[in-house]
C-alpha cells in the first residue's frame, strides 16, 4: 500500500533510492504566502550531512536541494512544493556483494519477502538518505512554526552509557560539537566511547530529545488523533527507532499518582500554567500550554565491521562483515530528522485544530470585513 | 478534526461519553464471511470490566454489548458493523462538582480550551470508558487474526516498583489473578504494593507487554507505514500511555552494534529465522517473522482521593481531592485496550500487504478457476 | 474495503440495514458549539420519509433520530455525534423469496459476486433507508453553513418527460407538493404522468437540482479536492444517481467559448462578479461566489410490479414480478439526500480551506488577544 | 488543503506548474514486479501531446519523461515511482500581461481570491500542463490493468453539434485522425465545424467516452466507495470537465423501470450476464461483469482571440482578447486523461476489493504452500 505519504492537512510524500537517480519529497497543503528559498531547505539537509567529523561517514556528498514548483516571487503559492536532491555518488558496484545475503539489522530480508526482490545498492528505500526528504519537509514544517511562535531544541541525549547532565545543560553548545550534545563535557565522554566502539569494529545506540516551546493549548484531538499519537507515529516511522516517550515517559511505570499529576497553577497575569510538566506538554492527547517533551531511542548502527552470522539467498549459513565506511553512531544525524518529523505532526494538527469551534469559524468567514 | 476513527481498510470508528447514553464503535472494512456473534465482543469487553477486585472501581455496570448492523446469519456481510454499549448507570449529580475547576492529570483544562466547554459528567469523551469502542472493535480484529494462525499474549509486566520475572513466566496464570500478571508471585507483591498505595490515598503506573506469534513476513509498508509506526500510534493514541517501545525498546540506547543486530540463520525445514529477537519482529517497518514484542507504560490514575492544588474556572488557585471511587492502578485493565488497538493495526496492514506483488494480484484476480 | 466514511475533516460514517436493528451515523469532526436537538434532524429525514403521498410508498415508518453522544447542554461538543433511527417495522418475511433471485436493477447480484452472500431483507445496505444517515448528517451540514450564511434551495427538475419551466419557477412551491417541484403546474403534469406510470405497473426516472448561495470565493483545492469533484463523488454516491453536471453541464459540449466563457464585472460595491454564469459558481475547482448549480439525474425506481426476466441463484432464468409497496419515482425522496451531500461535501472544503493562507493561520494563532 | 493526492492503497501525488521548472508525479502503492520503462510512460504523454495538427497548439514541447525512483531492473520495486518532464520552453515574458487581470473562464480569479496571488505564467498549476502527472501514473495504472486482462477504449464522441454515429463506428480509426474519433466522417465534420470556430476566433465543446471492457463483478465499495462515486470524482477532478455520466446517464431521467432495468441472463458457460447494459457495467456501486461506460463533457477552451469583457486586479472593468496559440478544442487532448483518472480509481478500486471476504484473505496467507 502507499506507505510513503504523512499528514492530513499538511500532506508529505517521500520517494527515493540510496542509489537511484534522487531522493525527494512533495510537501502538499503548505499554506501560501510563506517565504521560502532553497537555503531554508539547505540549512536543514545541512544537519544531516556526513563528512564533518571521523565519527560520521566520510562520504563526500553535497545533498544540495533544488525546489522544482511551488515557491513563486520567493513565497509559497499553496500548490505542491516538489523538492529534489540529485545523487551524484552512485557506486553502486560497492554494493553488488550485498545483493545475495541479508545484512543482519538490516531490512534486506524483509524487503525480499514483502516484494519478491530489491534495490539491493545501499539500502536502496530503506537507507539512511531515505530521510532527504524528511528534513526538506521538516524544514518548512518548523518555519511554518517559528512564524507562530514556536521554537525546536533538538539534541542527543546520551550515546550508550554516556547521558547528558541536566546541570551542565547549554543549548549553545548543541551546535559546537559533532554529536549535537547541549553538555561540552558529555559530548567529549561520549566521543571516547564511539572512538572505543570503532576500534573494536563495533557500533553505538543512543537517545534524542526534543522539546518544543510555544505550541498553543488545545492542539491535538481526542481519541486516534491525539497529539502524542501522532508524534508516536511520526518519529516511530524513522528507521532505527525502537522507543519513544513524551514527557516522564517510561518513568511514569513506577510513579505514582502523588508526584506524577501536574498541579495547575495561576501566572501573575491571569492565565493557567503548571507547577510541573510530568506529562512533557500533553493532557487527553491535547497540548496544555507547557513544552512539550519527547524521546526516540535509536539503535546502534547495523552496519558494522565485525564478523557477523546471517544466510545467503540459497539458504546457507554464511560469515559476513560489512564493508564500506560507516557511522558508528545514527544519533547525531537522526536529530534533525526527529525535530522534521515532530514539527511536521504538529504543523498537520494545528491546521486542524482551525475548525475545533464554531465562533471561530464564524469569526473567520463572517467578520472578516 | 474528526479523531475518532482508526485505520486505512479495517478502519474503526468509535464515539460515546462516559455519563452520556452510551458508548459505541463503528467497524468498517471487515471482511464478509466472519462467524460472529455478541458473545465474541462481550468476552473481550468483560476483560476491561470493573468490578472485579478491590484494586478495580467497584461501580457496578454491565456493559452489555449489542450488535446493531453488518452481520447476518451468525456471519459478517461486508458492510459496516455498529455496536453499542448503552450507559445504564448515569449519576451525572456525582460530577456536577468537578465541572467548575480542572483536575490535575486530566484532560479537564484543555478540553475547555480547545473547544470552549466540556461535558464534564465523568470526564465526558476522556473518560476510561471511551475504549469501550476499542475492545469491540478489537475483539473482532483478533478473532479475524486467530482465523490465520495469529495469536497474541497480553498480559501485566510490572505495576510500580514489581516486575514480572522472567523465570516464573507463566502465560496461564495471566487469567488467574485480578492484575493479569503471569508471574503468581509478582502479582501477590504488586497486590500488596496497591494496599499500601491506596492507604496513602494514592495511585500507581506500570507496564502492559503484548507478545504477538504467528504474523507472516512483510506486513508494515516500508516510510511511514512501517508496521511499529502504526503500532505506536494505535497505542500511543491510548489515555494514559506515556512511552512505547518495540523489541528491546529504550535499552538499545545502551546496547552496541554487535550485541543488538539479531543473526539470520536457517531452520531444518528451509526456512530463514533469527538467533535472537532484540528487533521484537520488526524490521525496516516489516514483520521478519519473529514474535513481535511491544510494551506500553501507563501513568498512575491521575484521580487519587490525596488533597492536590489546581485552578478553577474562575481563575482561583484551589485545594481538591477527587471524589469517587478510582481504581489505584490503571494497568489491569488497560491490558485488553493494548491487545485490540495492536491487534487493529496488524489487520489493516495485514489487508494493505494484499496488493504488494503483481503476481499475488494476477494470481487473486486472474488464477481463480 | 471501508466504504462508508465520507469527509475528511467533517467525517461522516453510516451503517445499518434496512431491516436491520437500525441505521445510523456517527459525525466527527463537527466544531464546538453548534446549537442541536433532534429536531434540527427529525426535520430532515421528514423530507424523505415515505407515506405523504399516493407518489411514495405507504409504509408506515417513523424514524424518529436518537442522538446518542456529542451534544451537551444542547451544544455540540466538538466530539463524535452518534445519530440512530431503529427500525420498527422489520417485516422479514415479505422479503424471504428475493433472497433466491437477482432483482433487475439491483445490488443483489453484485453483493452476492463480492462478498459471498447478502442480507436480502429488504436490500440490505443498499436499500434507499442507507440514505438515513446522509440526511441525518446533511441537517447538520446544512445548519453549519446557515450560520455561515449559506443556503440550499433544492428540488425535483425534471420526472420524465415533465421540466419545470423557468418562468413558473416558484420555490415556495417546492414544499406544497409531494414532487417537490417549484412549478405546480410541471407537478400538476407529472402527478399526471406517474399515474400512468402506476397503471402500467411502472416507474420513471428525473432530475434533482441544487442552488446553492453565499458560498465565499476559494472553496475548494485545486487538482483533485476541487469542489466539484468533492460534490461530483458525494452526489453520485447516492444510489440510483446516473449522472452529475455543473453549471451548464452537458450542454457546454454543444457550447462555443464565446457563449460559454463567464465575463468579469465590477459590482457597485467594488466587488467582483460575473455577467452570467454557464460556469455553476465554480472556476478552476473553487467557489467563485456565484450560485453554486449542480443537478443529479435519478433513474426510475428499478422495483416494479410488472414482469420481468432475470436468474436466480441456482443458474435458471425465471420471470419475477417484485411484490410490495414501491415508489414510482425515487427523485423527490432524492431531494434532501442530494441537499445533505452537497452540504457536507461543502463544510468539508471550507474547513480545510482555513488553512490555505498564511496570513489568516498568523491572525489565527496570533492576533487573538 | 493537501489536494493534489488521489486514490488510497494505489495513491498518486502529482505537482508542477506550466513554467515553472517542471511537472510530475509520485506514484505510491504500484505493486512490485510491474515490467516498467520510460517508453511505457512516454506513449501516454504522446497521445497528449500538442503539435500535431493545425487544431492542436503549435507550441513544440517534448514532454520527455524520466523515472528518477521505484525500477530496479526493469521492474517496479513496490517503492514510490516519481516521474518528472522538465519545463524546457519557459518563455515567462509571453505571460507578464495577463498577470493584471481575470481571465474569463479561467481560474486566476479564484487562485488570487483564495490564495492571495498565483503564479500567472501560462496559467501556473491550473494549466492543462497539470495533467502530465495524471497521465504518467495512468500509464502505470491501464499497464497494470492489462496485465489482469482488463482493456480501454478512448474517444471523442462529439465536438459541438458534430456526434459520431454508431453504424460508423471504428475503434482502428481512433488513432487515425487528430481527434480521436472512432468515425472518419464524423471526424472530417468535425474538423470542418472547427475550422469555423478558428475564423470566428472561437472555440468548441465536445464529450470523451470511455469503454473498459474485462473488469470482473464486484469492484468498487457499497456506500461512499461506489465505484461510480469514484469514477466521477476522478473525472470530474479533470480541468473544465462539466458533467459525468455512467450508462445512459442523463437519458435514466426520461427513461421508465420496464425498459431502463436490465434482465440478468444466463451465458451458455453457466455465468450470469445481462440482456442490455444501462447501467453502464455498474450496479449499486460495484462493477456488474459488462463493459464499465463513462462520459465526461468538456468546455469549450477558455482561451480565445476574441474579444472579451473581464476587469483587471485594480477593479476596472477592461475589454481584453486572449494571445497566444490556443487549440480551439481540449476534447483529443483530454482523451488520454479521461482514460488515466478512470484507470487510477479502477486500480486502487480491485487492490480494495482483496480484502472483502474472508475465505480469500485465508487463502492468500494460509494457502500459500
Amino acid at each position: 500500500m502507499a506507505g510513503s505519504s504523512f499528514g492530513t492537512i499538511f500532506k508529505i510524500t517521500t520517494w527515493g533510492e540510496s542509489h537511484g537517480k534522487g531522493l525527494g519529497v512533495v510537501v502538499d497543503g503548505c499554506p501560501a504566502g510563506l517565504p521560502l528559498c532553497e537555503e531554508d531547505i539547505q540549512k536543514f539537509l545541512n544537519r544531516r550531512k556526513p563528512g564533518q567529523s571521523k565519527y560520521t561517514t566520510p562520504r563526500k556528498e553535497d545533498d544540495a536541494i533544488e525546489i522544482l514548483s511551488g515557491v513563486f516571487e520567493g513565497k509559497t503559492t499553496g500548490t505542491p512544493i516538489s523538492m529534489v536532491v540529485f545523487n551524484e555518488n552512485q557506486r553502486s558496484k560497492d554494493y553488488s556483494d550485498i545483493a545475495s545475503y541479508y545484512r543482519p539489522g538490516h531490512a534486506d530480508y524483509t524487503f525480499d519477502m514483502k516484494y519478491g526482490f530489491r534495490d539491493y545498492r545501499g539500502g536502496g528505500r530503506s537507507s539512511g538518505r531515505e530521510t532527504i526528504g524528511r528534513v526538506a519537509a521538516g524544514a518548512i514544517a518548523v518555519k511554518i512554526l517559528n512564524q507562530l511562535g514556536i521554537t525546536f531544541t533538538t539534541y542527543t541525549k546520551s550515546i550508550g552509557p554516556v547521558n547528558i547532565k541536566e546541570e551542565n545543560f547549554d543549548a549553545a553548545q548543541i551546535s559546537e560539537n559533532p554529536l549535537y550534545m547541549p553538555d561540552a563535557e558529555a559530548a567529549e565522554n561520549a566521543l571516547a566511547y564511539l572512538d572505543a566502539c570503532m576500534a573494536e569494529l563495533n557500533s553505538s545506540g543512543g537517545v534524542v530529545e526534543c522539546v518544543i516551546k510555544g505550541v498553543p493549548v488545545g492542539i491535538g484531538d481526542p481519541v486516534f488523533e491525539k497529539l502524542n499519537a501522532n508524534l508516536a507515529k511520526a518519529v516511530m516511522s524513522i528507521g532505527a527507532v525502537k522507543g519513544f516517550e513524551i514527557g516522564d515517559g517510561f518513568d511514569v511505570a513506577k510513579a505514582t499518582g502523588k508526584n506524577n499529576n501536574d498541579a495547575f497553577r495561576m501566572r501573575p497575569d491571569g492565565s493557567v500554567t503548571k507547577a510541573t510538566n510530568h506529562a512533557g506538554g500533553i493532557s487527553g492527547g491535547m497540548s496544555d500550554g507547557s513544552n512539550i517533551l519527547l524521546r526516540a531511542t535509536i539503535k546502534p548502527t547495523p552496519s558494522i565491521a565485525s564478523v557477523q552470522q546471517t544466510v545467503n539467498k540459497s539458504g546457507e549459513e554464511i560469515d559476513v562483515s560489512i564493508r564500506g565506511r560507516h557511522d558508528p553512531i545514527i544519533v547525531p544525524r537522526a536529530v534533525v530528522v526527529v525535530e522534521s518529523m515532530a514539527a511536521i505532526a504538529i504543523v498537520d494538527a494545528m491546521f486542524a485544530n482551525m475548525s475545533a469551534r464554531m465562533d471561530s469559524i464564524e469569526k473567520f468567514y463572517c467578520n472578516e470585513s
